[in-house]
């Protein structure tokens, strides 16, 4: 048995060999026993008595008396190939009817390979084949399904190069944000999901209860609430950050990373109902220190993803978006500028686009301004501040001018906006003053003002939608694409 | 300015700072402007002109004319103390008021300390006080409260020492999840939240709906989904298990790590109706395999949340359950033991412990004899294995005997199980047939069938609820203190 590192290795375990566990193999296999393609594929895994498990791509015969097969496991997007002899037992019998699809179990000498784009090849001592995949019903053969389609095989369409590749960034981009976060100090943070409460007095949410519907809906009302599990109607959350405050004015500097959820009826690319975010809020940090903070971050998880994610990023480079390495390239080596949303209005209102939506101080940026200033006017990323506090949250902070809050959005081209943060009020009477004037009841918020009550300090966070950010590096097109098992109207397969 | 270290130095930045945000401070604060607490404790900080900001514990004035603040900003446990001078022109008039909960900028001198128990102190140059905290309505004063009481108070209780040292164990435990399956080459998945199967046909769910509740009451029925968001019945997941096989048979290695729900009206200790719950699922892994992750898996997060938390895991070791320490370390050195549930059964049948349950040969284990078994009779970790198929869902994989599964719990001393898992089903027909004598429809769970239709191969995970394992490693007693804001019968508060 090759590279045994087992750790049980006690006299209990020589009863559990005896029990009647079916193993993979005759021998016990582990994790060391096998290499991943990834591995199989860098020249410096060449030796004999390699073995690899994984799936059949493709599987062409050649008039040589041997068979290609292009295996991947997921773990890469290039596939290794595998050269099977037709001196191998199956070959005739099992070899020769592989198809897209088929899981095999392949132990061989992975040699350098004299083929173009390819370090490594293996050649097969022995194919073992695990699991057919009939190739007259598996819908993943060899011609391009739109990824509207694939949509419908959620469950398999991961076997596919483009969402292998999404998700592994995906994986990425979420390990970074962790790796950043951790790096600077703070806590992660599992702010509530089932809540009673909702965060901007706006947004449509999903109601959440164990009351019978059907028998609710016989009943004639009214509804009893007192017979539902919270004894209140509760939600699905829309944020955690006022939670979050409530951390980081303990901790100092948190970051919640979790699902989150929005009722809206938007059947758009750009919309899902189920979505995750990640949402820093920091003690002590201001307006400046937030904008410092997104800047570095955004660089750091762009630069984390190219560094470790090289295949697949040049993948959609080629294939989903020409440009588009550039374009991430340009993020993370531009310094961010920054302007006012009062200095954007004037630009706007002074050069000669035609906006399909008319611009002046006071309305919100539509995406066509946006993208204007960031692609067109600056050319880079760009950190807009200071929007008028009429179109903004509560709890946003109100600057000394009192008609603006200290807002900030980050915007990046070929986008628009991918972060949207503030300082937070900290100062009881104006947070009171602002939520009265938006009508929101004081005792629905007891504990957040709380916080401005009890040791109040400046403090600043900021939200990124995951699903914006990994649509935003591979240049996928449909937001459904880029979470493995999206939540939209009328859709909750799988 | 000290260590000014800003990214951002362009032309567009002077436009900003004429802008009106308010800055925490005439001066541009920055991140790298001050220091945490927890630094400053270190000997290796001693510096003239340091600044730290954060929250006091306590204030004791000296008869030498000066006064002692325990300072607090949630990075560590301990806190710093400043010492504040009679000199310091806001003495009298500030620092002698300076109560639990008030926050404050101080600056000044950081040299060794003479006294026992800290390596430093800070000698204020200056103190700024940012917010008060009324001594007589601020809820955490110096004297003890209950964690029932501090529930009520879940947006302050981070305040407290043992709260935070929780919070802090609980985001070490979170990294260290991510971590671990990182460097074995896992990819993080993000399962659904919102989903319209039920995992393991059993389970209490949320129901999650857009209908309006008190319209549909007064309807007088029936319901129709035709108007809810997904057209049809939808809940909260129990697990994402199922989901994340799909991943797992094509990128190989996947873990989920996210909320989870369960709508039992259970009012204990160890019951939430939300938490956090880790699946890894991997491709190619038999039982063996899967225990091995297991044991890894366990020791890797718990070795690093002692390395890493150390003052930490000492609080809880002294304050909240002695000898803890001990058994965390024995669980990380000692190799787990296996053994299979028949044999477990014979010895709990032969041995003279007296328990509640009654136990035989396909009865489901009770937490008395999970609790004897690993504590008792092995004395450290076990690995339980080869349950009834009868008291396992549908997916775990028949053993050859025909009347168990690959099934896998963990269990450890002082809390029983903490891992239940398997390796699954991989075999259509066996599926199938499981399927039906449980009754359910195989049209519900087509594309989970799918799976061994298409390439099908031997695969196994595990379960890890997050709480259980802060619980342990902490020796909590109420699961409802280590968890930000718990969801339990009646409350969702915050």
């Amino acid at each position: 048995m090759r590279g045994k590192t087992r750790l049980r290795a006690n006299a209990a375990n020589d009863n559990f060999r005896k029990s009647n566990v079916t193993s993979l193999a005759p021998e016990d296999y582990n994790m060391a026993d096998w290499i991943s393609v990834k591995e199989a594929r860098q020249a410096e895994s060449v030796a004999t008595d390699r073995e690899v498990r994984g799936w059949v791509r493709t599987r062409r015969d050649s008039k040589g008396g041997f068979s290609f097969i292009e295996l991947n496991d997921g773990s890469s997007l290039g596939n290794l190939q595998v050269i099977a002899p037709a001196e191998l037992a199956n070959y005739e019998n099992e070899i020769q009817k592989l198809t897209a699809g088929c899981s095999v179990i392949v132990r061989g000498e992975l040699k350098e390979s004299p083929a173009k784009g390819q370090a490594t090849e293996l050649h097969a001592d022995e194919i073992r084949v695990l699991g057919w995949a009939d190739s007259e019903t598996y819908p993943l053969q060899k011609k391009r399904h739109s990824f509207e389609k694939l949509r419908e095989w959620a469950h398999l369409r991961t076997r596919t190069n483009t969402l292998g590749a999404v998700m592994r960034v995906r994986d990425q981009i979420s390990q970074s944000i962790h790796g950043f976060f951790r790096e600077n100090r703070f806590l992660y943070v599992h702010t509530p999901i089932i809540t009673a409460s909702d965060c901007e007095g706006a947004g449509e949410m999903f109601r959440v209860t164990t009351l019978d519907l059907d028998r609710l809906a016989a009943s004639g009302g009214p509804v009893n609430y007192s017979h539902d599990f919270f004894d209140k109607p509760t939600y699905l959350t829309v944020s955690g950050q006022l939670e979050g405050e409530t951390y980081a004015t303990s901790l100092g500097r948190i970051y919640t990373f979790g699902p989150t959820f929005r009722a809206e009826n938007s059947n758009t690319s750009r919309h899902l109902a189920e979505f995750w975010m990640v949402e820093p809020e920091a003690a002590f940090f201001d307006l400046a220190d937030n904008m410092d903070l997104a800047e570095r971050f955004l660089k750091y998880v762009f630069s984390e993803t190219l560094n470790h994610c090289q295949e697949d990023m040049e993948f959609f480079d080629k294939m989903i978006e020409k440009g588009k390495l550039e374009q991430v390239k340009a993020v993370i080596e531009k310094p961010f500028e920054h302007m006012t949303y009062t200095d954007a209005i004037k630009i706007l209102e002074s050069c000669n686009e035609k906006f399909e939506y008319e611009i002046q101080w006071g309305s919100d940026l539509q995406a066509e301004h946006e993208r204007y200033l960031t692609e067109k006017h600056v050319g880079g990323p760009l950190i807009l501040t200071d929007y008028p506090s009429s179109i903004k949250p509560f709890y946003m902070r109100l600057s000394d001018d009192e008609k603006t809050v200290a807002a900030m959005d980050v915007l990046v081209p070929g986008v628009g906006e991918i972060i949207g943060g503030s300082q937070r009020e900290e100062r009881l009477e104006v947070l009171q003053k602002r939520m009265a004037a938006q009508s929101l009841p004081e005792e629905d918020y007891w504990w957040y003002v709380d916080l401005r009550r009890y040791g109040t300090v400046p403090h600043a966070g900021f939200g990124l939608g995951l699903e914006r950010a990994v649509q935003y590096i591979t240049g996928m097109n449909n937001i459904r694409d880029v979470i493995p098992f999206p939540r939209t109207p009328g859709h909750a397969e799988f």
